[in-house]
Order: structure tokens, then sequence, then C-alpha cells
């Protein structure tokens, strides 16, 4: 199974990659903007593709021809300026979507933020609710498709080292999770159909990601 | 027929409610930010509703409550910080849009940009795309739901006297527009059910408003 990861080079995709090329049934094709971010997952032995997400569907589909599943795990990480918030987290997201079912791929992996509803985005400060409003979209987006998506809803991520033990389910209280342990949960995700349809917010604890994942309801 | 206006403070919505107003079957409400810009509506016999595009869908809805048509003509203009071309002219839009459903309105007619089509997004420059993303997707919110919608895609903007002249159809050559001329679109429209389920661009022409709308194909 190939899976084109479209933020490869950010702090979970580079995580998601070495997984993947780890597993034994799963192999890595990486989305990158630059050519200098290539050697990284060629070391790993993974395939790259150079697209720029704010390039267009076409150029986007290209790079996922013949993959068997896209994960979306670009982000803007709501720092950025509210341009690329609307161009990168929205936009982009909404445009590698319209590039899967371009490219006839129907396995879809997002990474949203933690709560996306309607209330979070009222409930959210000025700073951050434009990035809200962008993932909401693009989430909404992807699950008015017929793919076969799952969003995944991380909680605070830090840098921390994996415990390869979360917490997850359609809501659970608000926490910090590391970004590997959200790229295991996005590798768990891959492995098992069961995710197929579903959205689920995960923090860090006590269930094994594997065990977790296959028992979102 | 009672018409809330949204954005009724704007140039255009401005222009609307008078029009709305020396009309025989017609009478605005319009939704306003700010309690010191009702008296200019109260002097033309307009209802008001003070609401900020910001509150929630709730807070929209009840201002929509036992209209027979909401106009969105509000907008952050392209010249804003992006994070107002977000939070309103994307989210705002689509939170009206769910206010109408919401308070049982049917008729919407959405005053967009000129092109929001995925080709004029990856034609615009950067600083203008932020705000194509943002009235294409309030666009397609709203042709994905079953409201009597009609949308329209003014040209250049100007404060030139309106002529009541001007060029319609899906597509139309880029050119000048005045307000004024868009406030009549809206207002002939409003009248002619035949523009539901439409969308076209508005340029200054040579047909009056009444006929160019009734043509649109």
């Amino acid at each position: 199974m190939k899976v084109l990861v479209v933020g490869a080079n950010g702090q979970i995709g580079k995580q998601l990659v070495k997984f993947i090329q780890e597993s034994d049934n799963l192999e890595a094709r990486t989305m990158i903007r630059k050519q200098e971010q290539a050697s990284f997952f060629e070391d790993l032995g993974a395939e790259t593709a150079l697209v720029d997400l704010e390039d267009d569907i076409d150029a986007i589909a290209k790079a996922a021809d013949g993959v068997d599943a896209v994960v979306f795990t670009a982000g803007s990480g709501g720092h950025t300026g509210k341009d690329k918030t609307i161009m990168i987290d929205l936009d982009g997201a909404v445009k590698t979507i319209e590039a899967a079912k371009t490219a006839g791929v129907k396995r879809f992996i997002m990474i949203s933020s933690f709560d996306t509803t309607r209330k979070a985005i009222q409930e959210a400060n000025e700073n951050f609710a434009p990035y809200v409003v962008a993932k909401h979209y693009a989430d909404e987006w992807l699950k008015a498709t017929d793919l076969d998506y799952t969003i995944i809803h991380p909680g605070f991520l830090t840098n921390d080292e994996g415990t390869g033990m979360i917490n997850a389910a359609p809501e659970v209280k608000s926490d910090e999770v590391p970004r590997e342990d959200i790229a295991r949960a996005i590798l768990a995700s891959l492995e098992n159909d069961k995710s197929i349809g579903k959205e689920f917010q995960v923090v860090k604890g006590t269930t094994t990601v594997k065990e977790a994942v296959d028992s979102i309801k």
C-alpha cells in the first residue's frame, strides 16, 4: 500500500514517513515543497514529489497518481500569517481532497485540529479563530465527499518522545499529545479500515495506539 | 416582502435599503453592528437589528426571523486583515446562510466577487487570493444548500453615479460597475424569481437592469 504524505516535511510528517518505511506493508511517497528537503526522505527509501500546496489541483493529483491513500498533515500551524491559514489549512487541504478524487484515490486521512466544531469557532479567541474556521471547512468538505476518510483531531501537540499509548474517542478531555504518537495513530488508521468514516480526538493516554484506534465508535 | 439586508451599512447596502424602501412591494430590515448606524435606516423607515457577523448562527437567525429573503452584502472588501477575510467573507457568509435555513427563509441573494472560480484563485496575486478563496467557499456552500439562491458577481466597484444600465451574464468581460447599479441588480433579482438558481457577473453596460436580470440564462 503506497501512501502520499502531504506535509511530509512537517514534524508529524517526518515521524510518519519513518513509521511507514519501517512497516511491513506500507511505503511512502512524500510531497515536499523544496528540493533540499528530498534527501531526508530518500535516505529513508521513500519516494518524493516536488509540489507546492499553492499549486493547482492537477499538480497535486499528479503527485497522488497511483497511490492507495493520501494523508494530509500539512499546516501553517496557526502561528503564520492569516493569509497562509486560508491558503494552506483550508484551500490546500480542499485541493488535496479534490486531487485524491481526480487521481482515483479513495482513502484519505486528515490531520485536523482538536476541535473544529461551530461551537469551537465561537469560543476561540480572535487570534486562533481563523485557524479553527479553516480546519472546520476543510473537515466539512472532506465529510461531504464519498472518500473513505478518517479525521484525526490531535490534542495540544508536543515534541515529547512518544509512548505508544493514547486516549482516543470522538470526544476526549483536552490534553497534550506527543507528535510521535499522532504519527502512530495515523499509521494505525491506515492499517485498520474500521477507522473509515470516523473522526476522533487523540491525547496522551493509557491504551496502545492500535487498540485505541480499533475501539473508536 | 420583507428583506433582511446583511451588511446594510456598507456602500452597496445603504443604496439597496434606499431602493427597497422606495419600492412598492418590498421593505427592509437592516442588520447592523453598531447602534449609531441605526438612525440612517430608521430615517428611511427601515427596521434595524443589532447583530455582529462574528456572533453565532442563532443571533443571525433571530435577525432573519419572519423575513422573506436575505441579502448578504457584507464584506471585509479584501483590504482588511486576512483574519477578517476568513471570519467575515467566509464564515460570516456561511453563518448567514445557515441562519436563513434556521429561520426558514428560502430566498437568499449573495453578493460575491467578480470571479470566484478555482481558476480565479490560482491566477489571483498573493494579496488578493485569500479573499477569492473566502468568497469561493461561501458561494460553494450556498450552492450546496436547497435555498432559492441568486449569486451576483460584480465587476470592479466604483462610487460613480449609477446609470440603471448594465451588462449581466454568467460570463462577461471584466469592467467597472457603479455600486448603485449593483444595488439595482439586487432589487431586480428580488423582484424576479427567474433569477433563482442563477449566478451572473455584472458590469456597466447598455441594457436596463430589469431586462438584464430577466434575460440571464
